[in-house]
């Protein structure tokens, strides 16, 4: 008798248990495994499939959810998105939380996003679709919660340009995002109906009042704003969470959060200091942990304070919060200098991660991931340019410290705690001679990523201030911190030979000059960092966008704008500073303006018509099952793939990791356990079929080698990520890893018959009377990969008679079922593949996807 | 989160905790609810669905597996068949269990006993299959460990009789039996082949050589007689059960039990002691007991004494073992009278319940029940007729008293406990004058019952213990012990004023008619006892087939012979005793003899061929799918339906009984669940549609009232069966209970047209010309159920999309699909009805299965 997963039966005493709402339905567990996350919850253990999981790290949004808490002393309920794949599920004790299916669904209706998603077409495979309703939604409830002006009837108080950033990082690989974009904005008080695309409600042309009549009717009816009555006494103690048999502690003072930290227990435990939970997201976890603290419940964690010197932010204050209190800064008797660093630092938050993992995210925790982990961090990067200070206890010792020292320490210890860090309120001071009078600061962030919001980490970040005076020859730098990170360093660090080089120096072209020349030398990413003379340059370049503006000489060429700084126009120069952010992204309006004509003819009529897509309500809503959805059978096993590491090698051995986790892996199956008058194939495709497994012998890096099968999933990954796989290559060629190689040595795939490139034309003749000739040319095709929502899953249930039905995500069933039955030597008609919808395939769900579905065959024919 | 059934987690301690083997594979289980039956536990727990669950009352065999004991002090182990419906899981502990998945499989090759099964078409349906297939493997592997020769290769050491009587008790309701008592014969040594039926092995007429070389092959290899390893150190110390959160006494000394019975822990809960737990098969448990104390490891209750003056027979010890005590009581140096009478109490004993059943049935158990529930027992009847004792405990008191006695006496108190039975050795004794020496003992045993084995309580039950002497005017009866039992009477009585009256008479026809009369007197039914007068006459015509050989006047007709008692034939009456017993069944030769021929044409062919029944050997095995066999899904739930008990009458309201055991209750559905759009139908057939539920108004006795959803079968067993129905009757006409009142009273079913009677032929004509005239007649057709062995099942699915898939057992799928959709008002193709295979149907499953498979659709809307 085996037990999947996490065991939550309910409680009767209901004191001490976890307690909190989904969609308004009591859950109540008295024990539970404290790694669980939401996410697993809800997948493993309720009917609320919508929250689907994609990649787990928070990086695409699938999971998300909306969360409310209740704040008693306001009689407030505050709602926002998260990322419930990196949510603990001890840390939403008292919480309600509202998935898609909570919204609306085919039982109860639909909600009014699920109908305009279905009608913009915007749901296309349907696996993101559930989470981009919730991120909508939560900031559809955010909007409706402001004093703005009542909107028109059908529409709320959301703008365009919120709807727009409402969906940033959650990701989508079929729409092109348009879709879903244009059903967010037809929310919005201030949208256009023209500029919304094709639809299934209206026609290009219809008058305005046709077209809103036609828009499932949204009315903010407050349904969800309800915080379920029985949550709300519990909200005031929400620190009396004692589960059986296992350890989360919610300390409520220091002195209890050191005594802990002290215990000979936790000594000998593998102990996680928890927050929001995000880091996990960056950093995997391979391994659990016994014992998790929960420091949201510390008052000296939680709270910020504003005074004349700067404000002071609890450790355990989430990102989402410090950019509304830095952007809420000018309500305080702040300098305008003061106040607009506040907001720069705010708004460059606002680029990191997505808004639901800065929804949980704290700064501290960001802070401290940079401080042990280097973690590529912006917050270090820009807190560190405008001279922060930490707090930090270890033991009884308390400590305050430069954000500088702290990031160059040793990694702090695992009894160490950043308590706060105080963002000093700035001001002008000019060099020692001309004190202040005549100087201002100037501060810009700067950050280049690979997408400029969303979950992207940079390839470099920076920071600058500057305390600069107007001089009759130019612009005096009095002083200058600039600061580089995220670049292949350890840590954000400040540029100091670049900075004493400016120091006291009068700005010129060739001072410029000078300083890019130090800034090679000072922003050097490390060996082995991938971009690195990109990274450089834009070092570089960032310098040059801060500095050129104060330069004298000759015109700042930024935006089609020409200034000259003459004389005393530095106030206009600095208002120039605010200027370029024009050349950065402009984050006002995310989506730049297109016409889409479409001319449908009548001759095939209905063919042409945009008609909504059959199903796409109820993937909006998440009812549509997916193959990770059909509920595990009683007793499942789980699988997952152990994959080659070495490009070409022998197999020696596979070793798991013995350990009390491992305690749920129930088998580990290689080439060996093909049956006998099975056949290790993997795959069938034009190009011939490919082995299950390595053999002795792995051929390339990242075939697979073994496949580990768990009672849960969790043990499954835990135990073949933490797999030692022992390898031999002595005596093995040098693998081929080029086409060069290949040539060389005379290495070629066969190619079918009918692949074999025909000549077309006459290639000498055309080239001879070509106007213009190809003299030399080489083109390189770097490597590919499939990236759809769902991940590679397959179901196998075991049926009478040696048959076995096969649920799986793939493009290609015919081939699959002829696979599974050659790999297990059964006749064909004892195999039966079903595929009823994919989330996503984009080509891997072809091949790729076989050797899953052969895999969890084989789970099932064990565990029979 | 719900949980489903008893959480059996493995304990990693297994110190205390509950291990056994199934098919060899070990498991432990430090938890459980004790009531958990052994079927419970294949069923809900494991992948062993060979086991059925049919009537769940040890009344039908389906659920029958082997149970392997070790004995380490003997080093040997003992097999023997139970019913698992009936057996403990909790004492099972240290045992090892076999299903027919273990004999073999689809997987490791069929064992011969399923090839055989599928060869001579002795599968069907199915259900009964794996319950016969481990019936008579327990007969074959108890009768290859006898001493006796040798047999034939390819034969068992089984004689045909022995596999004839090896299935008795195990109910098919498709095959009759032959094709399945073939099966078995062919493993016995002493087989004519050709005396076996139709078969897909050979022809009739081919040598029997050539017979034997096409039956699957039989060796004896010992393969189920491995007792575990693992076990066998375990079953030196099997009393140290100690379960988490749950109470399974067993006590090893009397001390140890009367202090549990004395204690006042138990005073207050439902306590329950048990040996093999098959009263439960005719006591129904509707509801759970809080503490078991098993009775068989008190070596008091196990223990088997033989001295001169009888037998002592531990309370506890099995009725199998105290046959075969009783049988083997010829190695003692008893008197030729009393060696008879212990061989006649093991005869009729023989014949109570079935093999499966007297395996874990105790004697003690059966006397218990006679005294407190009056059980119509066997048991009490004989063992009353030879004068046996009993021994009771009481707290610390401990008295030996008559059986006749103990029954008499108020129901014991749950204090005490029966300890022990003795069965006196009797001798002839005479009258007082005429001590012993010309005196004879004679005893018969008779048993009236619906079938003469397997499982069928007696309409009347009786044990006859004469001492007489030869005198030269006949017979005199010294002493007579006439009794009687089972024929509705509080327990088994002795007729004393028969006995007094033919006490020192001579037999004659005037006695013997006074005796008669008597017997009439003294045996008479309780009010409202079905079958009195049969009953009455049976005891009348059991006293004459007793007393007629001893009467010197006219022949005795008996099984074609005359004899007469002259003279000194006294010996020879008694002899003819032993020969009356031909009137009875004659048990030796269980199945008459016939020939089938059948001549199969080749005009059609392969039509008429014998050719094995696809799927089934799978059906044998176990591995066949019926719809309970499909694992539940998580989180699944489970419904009980409520009867009517009344035929006309307003439903007022039904309560449930709140209880603790009733926390699993999860909605009570009625007519009033019925969706707005939909309709209370719950059947459709050519005489129209029936309802789904009664509505305010039930309209027969046994009509759907409402259906109780649980999170486990059981709790909506016992929920539906504790629940109260409120009825009103006031102002209702009677109902109509016959076609007499409902022509009476012009109430008629509407006949659709083509159903019609037509006259064919000219009626009066006919009648005329007859030699024959029916001058008045009268034909009553009375109810009739369905007896299939599979019961009413479904298993409803959600899909999305309001889409539901319900597996069904039923024989017409296309109307149930509809009459499904038009209850819950969902468009038709929202339905899909699955039907593979019904395990029995007889036409059971085509109606009456609809409502089943509907109301499982409503649980499912319900939980989903």
């Amino acid at each position: 008798m085996e037990e999947n997963g996490t065991k939550c039966p309910p409680s009767e005493a209901g004191n001490g248990s976890l307690v909190f709402a989904v969609n308004g339905e009591k859950f109540e567990l008295a024990t539970l495994d404290p790694s669980t996350t939401l996410l697993q919850f809800f997948r493993y253990h309720t009917r609320f499939k919508s929250v689907k999981l994609g990649c787990g790290e928070g990086g695409c949004g699938a999971c998300v959810v909306m969360l409310s808490k209740y704040n008693p002393e306001l009689d407030q309920v505050e709602d926002f998105s998260v990322s419930s794949c990196l949510t603990l599920l001890c840390s939403v004790n008292g919480c309600s939380i509202t998935t898609s299916e909570g919204l609306g669904n085919s039982k109860d209706g639909f909600h009014p996003i699920h109908q305009r998603f279905a009608g913009f077409h915007a749901s296309q495979c349907g696996y993101c679709t559930p989470g981009m309703c919730m991120s909508f939604f939560s900031a559809l409830a955010k909007a409706e919660k402001t004093n703005r002006p009542e909107p028109p009837p059908g529409f709320s108080k959301l703008t365009v340009s919120e709807a727009e950033k409402a969906i940033a990082g959650n990701l989508c690989r079929c729409t092109g995002y348009r879709p879903i974009a244009d059903a967010c904005k037809s929310f919005a008080a201030d949208v256009d109906l023209e500029d919304l695309g094709l639809n299934s409600f209206w026609r290009k042309g219809e008058p305005k009042e046709v077209k809103l009549s036609r828009l499932p009717l949204y009315t903010p009816d407050g349904r969800f704003s309800r915080f379920p009555e029985f949550l709300k006494g519990r909200s005031k103690s929400p620190k009396s969470l004692h589960l059986e048999n296992s350890s989360w502690y919610t300390p409520t003072t220091l002195e209890e959060l050191r005594s802990l930290l002290n215990s000979n227990l936790i000594e000998n435990d593998k102990l996680r200091l928890v927050v929001g939970n995000t880091g996990m997201g960056y950093y995997k976890e391979l391994d659990n942990y016994d014992r998790y603290i929960d420091l949201r419940y510390l008052s000296e964690l939680q709270t910020i304070r504003r005074n004349h010197h700067g404000i002071e932010i609890g450790a355990a204050v989430t990102i989402s919060k410090v950019i509304a209190c830095l952007k809420d800064a000018d309500t305080l008797n702040y300098s305008t200098d003061g106040k607009q660093v506040f907001e720069k630092l705010a708004n460059h938050m606002e680029k990191i991660a997505s808004g639901f993992i800065r929804n949980s995210a704290s700064i501290g925790g960001n802070l401290v991931m940079a401080q042990r982990k280097s973690f590529p961090s912006d917050i270090a990067t820009i807190l560190l340019a405008v001279g922060s200070i930490v707090s930090i206890t270890t033991g009884h010792k308390h400590e305050s410290i430069t954000l500088e020292e702290f990031l160059t320490r040793p990694p702090m210890d695992s009894r160490s705690v950043l308590l706060s860090v105080q963002i000093p309120h700035l001001e002008p001071k000019g060099n020692g001679n001309n004190s202040g009078s005549n100087s201002k600061l100037v501060f810009e962030t700067y950050r280049a990523a690979p997408r400029p919001l969303g979950n992207a980490l940079p390839y470099l970040n920076a920071a600058f201030l500057a305390d600069v005076s107007h001089q009759v020859s130019g612009v005096l730098v009095n002083n200058i911190q600039l600061v580089f990170g995220a670049y292949g360093t350890k840590h954000a660090t400040r540029a100091r030979k670049v900075e004493e080089y400016l120091s006291g120096r009068m700005l010129s072209a060739s001072v410029l000059y000078e300083a890019v020349k130090l800034v090679k030398v000072d922003v050097m990413p490390a060996v082995g960092t991938s971009h690195a003379a990109y990274r450089t340059s834009l070092a570089i370049g960032f310098l040059f966008q801060f500095l050129s503006p104060f330069l004298r000489v000759g015109s700042v060429a930024c935006g089609g704008l020409s200034n000259g700084l003459t004389g005393d126009l530095l106030k206009d120069s600095l208002e120039n500073h605010r200027d370029t952010s024009l050349c950065q992204w402009e984050y006002s309006k995310l989506l730049l303006s297109a016409k889409q004509e479409l001319k449908s003819s009548k001759e095939y009529h209905p063919v042409g018509e945009p008609i909504t897509k059959s199903g796409a309500a109820i993937q909006a809503s998440g009812e549509a099952v997916y193959v990770d959805d059909i509920p595990s059978p009683p007793n499942c096993l789980h699988g997952a793939f152990i994959y080659s590491t070495k490009p070409l090698a022998r197999v020696k051995g596979v070793d798991l990791e013995s350990n009390n986790q491992l305690s749920g892996v129930a088998a580990l199956i290689s080439y060996k356990d093909i049956p006998e008058q099975g056949e290790n194939v993997g795959s069938k495709a034009m190009f011939g079929s490919e082995p299950l497994f390595a053999d002795d012998l792995t051929r390339c890096a990242g075939q697979q080698i073994a496949f580990v099968v768990a009672n849960t999933q969790k043990f499954a990954d835990i135990a073949a990520n933490s797999a030692l796989v022992k390898y031999d290559t002595a005596n093995l060629d040098p693998p081929i890893l080029t086409i060069e190689e290949a040539v060389e040595r005379s290495s070629f795939f066969q190619v079918p018959p009918f692949l074999y490139p025909k000549q077309v034309g006459d290639f000498s003749k055309g080239m001879a009377e070509a106007d213009h000739k190809i003299l030399s040319a080489e083109i390189k095709l770097p490597s590919q990969y499939y990236f759809y929502m769902e991940t590679q899953t397959a179901l196998a249930v075991p049926d009478e008679d040696n048959c076995m039905v096969v649920y799986s995500s793939i493009q290609c069933p015919e081939l699959t079922h002829s696979v599974i039955a050659t790999c297990l030597g059964v006749p064909e008609h004892n195999i039966r593949v079903i595929t009823r919808r994919v989330g996503g395939g984009f080509g891997g769900k072809a091949i790729k996807a076989m050797p899953v579905s052969i895999n969890n065959i084989k789970i099932k024919f064990f565990s029979h």
